[in-house]
């Protein structure tokens, strides 16, 4: 795997209230084998947000996919009830998942599947366990930037045991948010910028530059073209830099 | 309200299997007062998509925005089972929404909401029923266009008859899709097209010629920028004559 | 199929609001060919009460029916949330269906199978969805009617594509409902009168005059049995014509 | 209460496979005080279907009925796993109720209701609750048959309370089913008799003699107006009995 | 079967609010062939605590020990509305069993299979059915006990039935509860005790003399090791009384 | 708050599979400020079971205490999908909690209530949420001991803010499993361990030696007295330091 992603030339702003850059991303670590029973385990920071991406090889596929001679690749999401700043009810206690969970899931899933050959992963399914232990803004994106470690990390695991012949991931995957604040396009929304901005965009992008999902949404603020090019722009960046990082946390 | 798109410049391709071009709409048509117990009635077709938008005025808002002093615009969103190809479950019958109507009403209800001055509307809340009598691609962009115009029927009632002081509603709002199919950028997909393209996008979008909403997905295929720019481009331009149309719609 | 029912001498007496009187339908109308996924697919309005009653054949049918070399006719029954005077809940969002529903549904579907050859269908469903678009009384009865035209269609279809080698549908079944206003039996309730009448009955026959369900209720007001032979007079000869109109919609 | 019902001259015929004649109920008991709890409870036993009736009285009313000074009567039935042949799934344990329970307890409700002066009730709720011990056919009769008797003894201690000013019960009512088996009019159907019938049909009548529900219903079977008017009279005799046994069991 | 237990020496004392002694049984009466459909059936009283037992034999096991040469016995427990002092909810209605009900349904379950040789009963179900029909405390306890009995009953039937070729029930198991009642140990707590104590206990053992479950909770007021042991004596004795009973009922 | 509890004098004995000898905890760590949000926070780890407890202050109490004067401690419990062995399904999309979570969260908000002063509390709720992040047996007695941390955390805040008067926590309270594998009581089974064991308990003793729950259960092998006392002994030597570790954790 190459990766094409070179950085823009974007002049930063220091004006958030943190202290960061507009084009700075917050402080992300990335920690390999964070629990011991799935094939793929991740603990993603970026910044005050903490997700728990597991990775799980499951042999057996979707009913719609059976004999097909293809695996799958699916998500769930979930928010631990005390992972924000005020407690949200259990979703398993409500008796069923909100429309955000299924719309992020959805959305995970969609998007590690760009980057799968899901003939090269076999009649399996690989199932992805996106925890938020700890919430401040862009949960979406840092379980789709960890979930890829996990994925790979379960895929090395597969060809190590001669399971697949070839790598069915063919690329990187990760994600960043961007927004307007205050007419400014801002880098990383934490959960304070995303409460008060504009409009706000979730960009995944492959390692080659390319484009998975965009998802720009006027919150109370409608934006034009040239504001949507900026932000583009300011998340190719952010996403040149989460890439850099999966590659080190794989080693 | 005045309007400021005004078309691109694109060239149109005559390639697609129904002999539209690549910057056609399919045929359009709006039927006020459908239905005669919503405050808005609309049916909407869009080829053979059609939507039966109904908006109704409710006199209380939800929980959270009790005393506030202002009022709340929702939707909701269903298919009959046999409006598509082949019969689909009856939501209803099994018991809950799949995430994808969820995802679809919750955009029709932001889509909305960008376009509304909350505060004038007073506490009360526009309900919008979205519901599919006929599926053949594009059913979301099809509510979002024919809501408005039910919403507009709804608000103008308002005013009649005294109930708000000033137009809560700033702008039009209106839908469409387009898509990557063979490589080539094509403008509002119908079902066959849609099943086939390799990255689709639905762009909802003001008179002002402002973004709402922008989401990109790759189907199989990721699409870089210069595709990415395209696809805005053509969108816009369906847009400028969707808008028209809900004009004429509102005589 | 030949039909034997014929008018009784039942004296008009014009009283009601509408101008109707005691022994007339109200205006109505079938519209085939409706939406043009459905093997059948009707919309009937019963003056302001429209209903759309689709007929799907599934190649399938009910576990308890496997490999008992017969078919099944089944219907489901919905509203749609604005086709009512107030808005109703979307029974999906609520996540059950209403004992209302599930009753009228399983009333659809008794109906309807009274007047078929279920070992002429075949291993396959006729599956029949009746929705509501407008609502003033009496859908129950217009989707009954509605269904079964619909279902004519469908099984004219497999006769003419040879799947099957007689016509599983034996007669015509049509519903309408009759009621005491004010002590005066009258035909085929619209919805203010259904909410005003002392006692309502829904009477579902056969093109040979025969009963296939007879559903009398006392609505805060007994009823003895001269006023019951009454109504089923009244009945019988609103079915009369209900059966002429389904004849001529088939051509 | 006074009651007028007077049987009538139908010719007893012995054919049934219990020995009982075609107008001869099945042995009846109904058993007072079967619980402690409840302010009347019933165990009614019509042959081999045993019924324990058991009525609350509530010191509220639904939402729909607060401040409008009256009262209301409603049902829940239920059967208990085993009390059919083979074991049912309990209804608690699938998270639903089926559509027959809800179109039983429905009808229950409606039934106890005709013969309730609901604004002498005061502002309570009689909540009847009907649950099948035992099940042999015609449950949904024994139900509405108990359900009067458990309601009459509640209402009695009200008015030995003083709690209503006058008795809210007007009349007695009483329900048993008819049905033709091998074209012979039978009273009171046993389990084999109702799945062996061409049509049933479910008569609920008062102590005066008049209709409250008459619920006919061709199994496989379509039935003419000399059947249903012979059915109705059967009925009409039962419910004499019936209503007989109600009186004796009150003492 | 033999069994080994004999009673403690116990000083029992009369300061019980009914008259009954602290190690004394409330009056104790098993009823079999209860009701006819189920393979074993006994109404159990223990006191004003009324519970219906039904075991129903099935001829399938549960999917995790589908061709595994082996049985499963599994239980349900439900309260009727009215089995209680005030009116509980249905728990069909609300659309699930509470956690209370979920618990002692598990624990009837696990305290059967302790004396089944489930190799022996072959691969089939026995499905015990509880259903409280009027409560008056020691419901769960009632059940194990009674449950006890129809399982003997239906074992005993399909030993004569030849279906099994050895008894796979090893032994009797019975269930009591002791508390501590102001400071005091009391045995088969009512309703009444219930409430007021201080801690309680439910002890499941078998014949033998065994203990299968220990359930002790301090309602609050926790407990000391003298108390617990003193609890697990008056328990013993207890159980000693009602296998008694359970051998006098199978006759 | 004192603390009474002293060793027993046991003798250890090493035979188990991981080295452990027969009266030793596994490996116990309490790292308290896991996450940010909470009012109190504590990841605790035995073993390879982790288990993350937040403890959360809700000024609000449930309907039943409204008004009363007195607070209330209520715990929720989830399992990871991915926290066990093979993945399991997450609750949250099944749409409803397990049998087995409604009983541990049930334990767990008893055990807390147990040493918690509700009047000193105030009207306020604190809800315990455990979450066990990975699995290796004894999760819920691991959540009661790490839940009692994060409580006495939130109730320190309590009095630093000034928000309540006293100490609302009166005792610690910690919880242990033992069993019986191979005959043998060992303390504080891992998973391997409970698979295999034939008898299991779990104890919950507050810091003065006082039970609050005992629960223990016959996993295909009843046991005697004479186990049962074994057992006792050894949980509560395993109380003891669970108890030095909570009072090391809070500093």
């Amino acid at each position: 795997m190459e990766f094409y992603l070179s950085p823009s030339t974007l002049t930063p702003a220091t004006v958030r209230p943190t202290g960061r850059s507009t084009t700075e991303l917050r402080p992300l670590s990335i920690e390999v084998g964070y629990t011991r029973h799935a094939e793929g385990s991740v603990l993603i920071k970026a910044g005050d947000t903490h997700v728990l991406c597991n990775a799980s090889v499951l042999e057996k596929v979707p009913p719609f996919l059976k004999g097909k001679g293809q695996g799958w690749v699916t998500a769930e999401y979930g928010m631990l009830p005390r992972s924000t700043h005020t407690r949200s009810d259990r979703e398993a206690a409500r008796g069923k998942q909100s429309g955000r969970t299924q719309e992020i899931q959805r959305l995970i899933g969609r998007s590690l599947r760009a980057v799968f050959d899901l003939t090269a992963l076999g009649e399996r399914t690989l199932q992805l366990d996106c925890d938020v232990l700890q919430a401040d803004g862009g949960t979406r994106c840092a379980s789709i930037t960890g979930a890829w470690v996990a994925a790979a990390i379960a895929t090395r695991g597969l060809l190590e045991q001669g399971l697949v012949a070839s790598n069915p991931l063919r690329d990187h995957v990760a994600a960043v948010s961007v927004g307007l604040v205050d007419g400014l396009a801002v880098l990383d929304l934490d959960y304070i910028e995303d409460s008060g901005c504009g409009a706000d965009m979730n960009v995944v992008m492959t390692g080659a530059g390319h484009f998975v999902e965009v998802q720009g949404t006027a919150e109370g603020q409608t934006f034009d073209r040239k504001a949507l090019d900026e932000l583009l722009d300011l998340a190719r960046d952010g996403i040149v830099q989460l890439i850099a990082f999966q590659k080190q946390a794989l080693g």
